[in-house]
């Protein structure tokens, strides 16, 4: 890539760590860009003109063009490494991962670890706090499948490491920052094991 | 493609609607097999064990392979196709819309559309009834940002029909059925307008 990236993040986010697990993984210099969503300031007048309208991290910067959604940005960044599948199944068995992750795992695993650990519970409203018990529920039943899922594969799809498993990583690993017990599930412990031992690794908090 | 694709389906989901209109656009045969998710039919023991194991529809079938996910299935039947851009940034914005899609659009108003028409506002429970007021204003919103996008173009990533399009069609225009008034957003009116009249075009109900 020739083009300089940058990534507009909150670090604490984990959908901005997968972007940086990526580019970490695929050797890619990365520039950081921090804003505090807890102030808002990714819904200033600016930042909703320039970097993304729907005023939202992370937003990955090529050049002068931005790219919204962390699944989206770790594609681009990985696009033509083995990150991502040459085989089409593969490569779109991957895709189905990611997708997952965005519909069954972040909105309740993500979500209630945001709602606890930095806005807190006091300070939920009524509607967010109803939504607890089915987001736990949820969220226990996304980790039982990817649990059942990796009883006999080292890997998501195929036999190496894709993009998959790093967007699934990066709020699984943290799920206990929601009340989530990952000692119920010796697949993931194990899987998570072979993410973090890996040479290319970067940690949440690097 | 040589392997038979088989579509495991809800006829009347918008998710299951995207596979065929993709397939369509590409035109490879589908053949279809229906379930009704009212009854729990993807739910059952059989299902779970050989169609999918989050005991959701669509599921692609190739071969004896199966993929879930709507938005995958897309990629892999396109894989190859103009519905996929070959330059790099173009396709990762092309999935940048399709993850936002399912999780700004599908889950506001799919959603909403599921409750009111499907199970009806009276058998709603009170999680899912505090839920209908939020989820009407992030439907709005994505509405909105949608509009916007196509205020200076005609489809959603560079300057044919993407799966982007694809993808936002399938319950965009249905919206109506969930209570949104989509005569407020013209540039979105033109778009849906240059989706129907595409010669290769089906109808949801087809």
């Amino acid at each position: 890539m020739t083009e300089k990236l940058i990534l507009h993040e909150y670090a604490a986010s984990g959908n901005c760590y997968k972007v940086r697990l990526t580019a970490a993984q695929v050797g890619v210099p990365l520039e950081r860009r921090e804003y505090d969503i807890m102030k808002g300031e990714t819904r200033t007048p600016e930042f909703l003109a320039k970097v993304d309208a729907n005023g939202r991290i992370p937003v990955l910067q090529i050049g002068d063009r931005f790219l919204a959604e962390s699944n989206a940005a770790c594609f681009y960044i990985a696009d033509g490494s083995p990150l991502i599948p040459s085989d089409p199944f593969d490569r779109a068995d991957m895709l189905r991962w990611m997708f997952w992750e965005q519909y069954h795992h972040e909105p309740n695993i993500a979500t209630l670890r945001f709602w606890l650990q930095y806005i807190g519970l006091d300070a939920l409203g009524e509607v967010r706090r109803l939504q607890i018990v089915p987001k736990r529920q949820a969220g226990i039943a996304a980790l039982e499948l990817m649990d059942r899922h990796l009883t006999n594969r080292d890997w998501f799809v195929g036999d190496s490491m894709t993009l998959a498993d790093i967007c699934l990583f990066a709020y699984t690993h943290v799920a206990d920052e929601a009340d989530f017990d990952l000692e119920l599930y010796p697949s993931i412990i194990g899987w998570m094991e072979r993410m973090m031992t890996d040479p290319r690794h970067v940690a949440f908090g690097d």
